[in-house]
């Protein structure tokens, strides 16, 4: 029996489920509010958002098929290149030698998979936009483009319709449903570097740059077009340094040449864009349940982080990859199972990331730039050298394993615990080397964590 | 300058405040979504819920000047009169000799209120449902009684609409608008024991009765008609005892007869009650900011709590009262000025009565009925006998005084830790009448709470 799934949204993980879904043979539509993008662009290339795209991602893609298509389209960053505020730069790497995230722009990525979910088959729907959805019916009503209605029922419905979910509104009207959500203090701003005059990377573009500036900072992954995109975040109010407090152009050079100095020299469009672009906000949500009655919520409509672990897409794809797996061991012949399989087993790993994400802001602007920071890192890498088994980063288990979250989170606390003591020791600046790391480590281990 | 503002919502908070704005002067429209329901009573009389107004309530009402039209329908219960499985009883007063809290209708109350706002010039309309609030304009779009559609723009737009809030829901949608919303695992049914054949009150009329059962309870308030309102609180699922549970009306039998059995003889309609009456559930909510651009959230949309404090609407009230006492002070010219100042004062108070609401569910079901805990309660009654000012219990502090309920809150969270150290001692249930009292008031005073 072919059975018939219909999504809502296209972003990359409706795209990337759908593709998962048409490989089960199964009738996939997908409902997108936008008009489709691959046949407008052209004028505005290449400067899209950037997503960092790590093991978890991959593992999904590979699942799906599509490793090697998207590899092209990426450049790996193998570690954090920091800039301080007098222009000189040093590298962090983020793991092993081998070990890197990618940068792959935004919406060649969202084409890539559209394209793959339709050549296998998938409906895809554009200048649908859910006006209502009925939870008990599954009945959808969208507004299209002339302004006209349309309704639809569903046999099986997912909400893949991000962090403003149509869906999870009416989950959160229609249900006893538990809902939070928390716009943090900060926005960001999309802003760019491009190639040199010779058609180069003005910057080294095997690193996630960071300018690092404690309540604020600059960010720059590198383009297949030798460009960087560049986002500013900052406090929207409250600070000297804030939205709230930049009124024109001098203001915003002033900024510039006070904290960014090396980045200003790169950036010659740096008024225009941003005059032109938008300033965005962040925004953290949590809720559950994530499904009524065969329709079901994943990725950012189930969970919303914000950016500073480089995981939303990451954890979106990976449950796509955990749903696919549910589908292969229970089938389709009920989807309540395999949902409340998947809510039940994934939820307190999205909780855990989110959290992580929400507390990774303050040592991505502040922490980086602290010298017992490096020294705490340095004790840490030393361990992991040591006892590379027993004392994993919290950032490699997070980005390069395919550990729970969940339970990251929890060695994660442990190991902080740990270091908190660690680095109580007055000559730890100068000793880190000659510490008893076998008395460190044996902390972790009689606490039962590995 | 005769001012215009609209209110949306003509339950309790809202008619209040009409009549707070009333006396101020101002030109008031609520816009109401049910029709008007005192045309259309008679029927179901004195079957709708209790409120128990205290402190709090009573100091707003008096403020607006309707104190002593209230005062007749109310009924005062000086305590808790517990019943346990046995049919035994015995009785728990609230506070002092002449506190306590006091039994009133939710219909018949906010029918004062609403005259009363009449009288004043207040211009109701009923059959008003919100579609829509833009924010931005403070445009509101309700659909009539008829399918219509009617547009109005407000000066000034004050949301008292309730746990559901149409204006909340807009903020959410269209504002940097934090927001949480947690429906609790219990959920409650309406139920009703009758005056007696003689006309009597089947049980005595000056207290909450409580049936404190550890998952779950039941309580009654008497009304006027010397019947009292029951509400039954069970766990949805996951409990023997729950609603998912009950079949039929043997199972409804059964629990009444064994956890019940003497408000069971009390309640010869049980059984169609049960059936006809819906099962409702309980949520919470917080939100951040309250307000924006002319508009305001106040009362359960700005802040819906549990049921298990009684405070709700006391809160609520308090609300409006603080909010004149804004307007007093700083006059209409500014409004934005004076939702500012309400919402920055006011928050971190609803927040403390939100957790202590949610806290005190453990309380009532399942302590009041601990040896223990009646031990606590009388260490801390003598405390409070002893030192009248330095220790107020937590229930009066929040019941049967003005002050915020942060403070109250933290006050509380301090006795707490007191308490537990006090409890420690394995002696506590002999010789908890020659503790050294003077001692344990001490670690209050050091602690510069007092």
């Amino acid at each position: 029996m072919k059975e018939k799934i219909d999504l809502l949204g296209a972003g990359l993980i409706g795209s990337l489920l759908a593709i998962y879904l048409k490989k089960r043979g199964l009738d996939v539509n997908i409902y997108e509010k936008r008009q489709d993008w691959r046949k407008i662009k052209k004028k505005g290339e290449g400067r899209s958002i950037n997503m960092a795209l790590s093991d978890r991602g991959w593992q999904a893609l590979e699942k799906a098929g599509i490793k090697d298509k998207v590899l092209p389209f990426t450049l790996p960053m193998s570690g954090r290149r920091i800039h301080d505020e007098h222009g000189s730069t040093y590298f962090q790497p983020y793991g092993k030698e081998n070990q890197a995230i990618y940068s792959i722009s935004r919406n060649a990525f969202n084409e890539i998979l559209l394209d793959e979910a339709e050549a296998l088959g998938a409906n895809i729907h554009f200048n649908h936009k859910v006006e209502r959805v009925n939870v008990s019916k599954r009945e959808v009503e969208f507004c299209l483009e002339n302004g006209e209605e349309k309704r639809m029922t569903s046999d099986v419905l997912i909400g893949s319709d991000g962090s403003f979910s149509a869906l999870r509104n009416a989950f959160q009207s229609q249900l006893r449903f538990n809902f939070y959500q928390k716009f943090i203090s900060h926005g960001y701003k999309e802003l760019h570097i491009p190639a040199t005059p010779s058609g180069e990377f003005a910057m080294d573009p095997k690193a996630l740059h960071i300018w690092p500036r404690g309540k604020f900072m600059l960010i720059a992954l590198p383009n297949l077009d030798k460009s960087f995109t560049c986002t500013l975040f900052l406090p929207f109010e409250g600070y000297k340094v804030s939205f709230e407090n930049i009124y024109d152009d001098q203001d915003v050079v002033k900024i510039f040449k006070t904290y960014f100095n090396d980045a200003f020299d790169l950036m010659p469009n740096l008024l225009a864009d941003f005059k032109n672009n938008p300033t965005s906000s962040l925004i953290n949500t949590e809720c559950y349940p994530w499904t009524e009655n065969n329709a079901l919520l994943i990725g950012d409509a189930a969970h919303a982080m914000v950016p500073f672990y480089g995981q939303g897409m990451n954890c979106g794809f990976e449950d796509c990859f955990i749903l696919d797996n549910l589908i292969e061991k229970y089938g389709t012949s009920s989807w309540d199972l395999v949902f409340e399989k998947f809510q039940k087993t994934r939820k307190p790993d999205t909780d855990a990331i989110c959290q992580l994400a929400m507390d990774n802001f303050v040592e991505m602007s502040d922490d980086i730039a602290d010298p017992n920071f490096l020294i705490r890192k340095k004790i840490e890498a030393k361990l992991h050298e040591l006892y590379p088994e027993e004392w994993q980063p919290l950032y490699s288990m997070v980005t390069f394993s395919d550990m729970r979250y969940s339970e990251a989170y929890a060695i994660g606390k442990l190991q902080a615990k740990i270091m908190d003591e660690v680095m109580k020791d007055p000559n730890v600046t100068k000793n880190w080397n000659s510490l008893d790391y076998e008395a460190i480590l044996a902390k972790v281990v009689t606490s039962g964590a590995v």
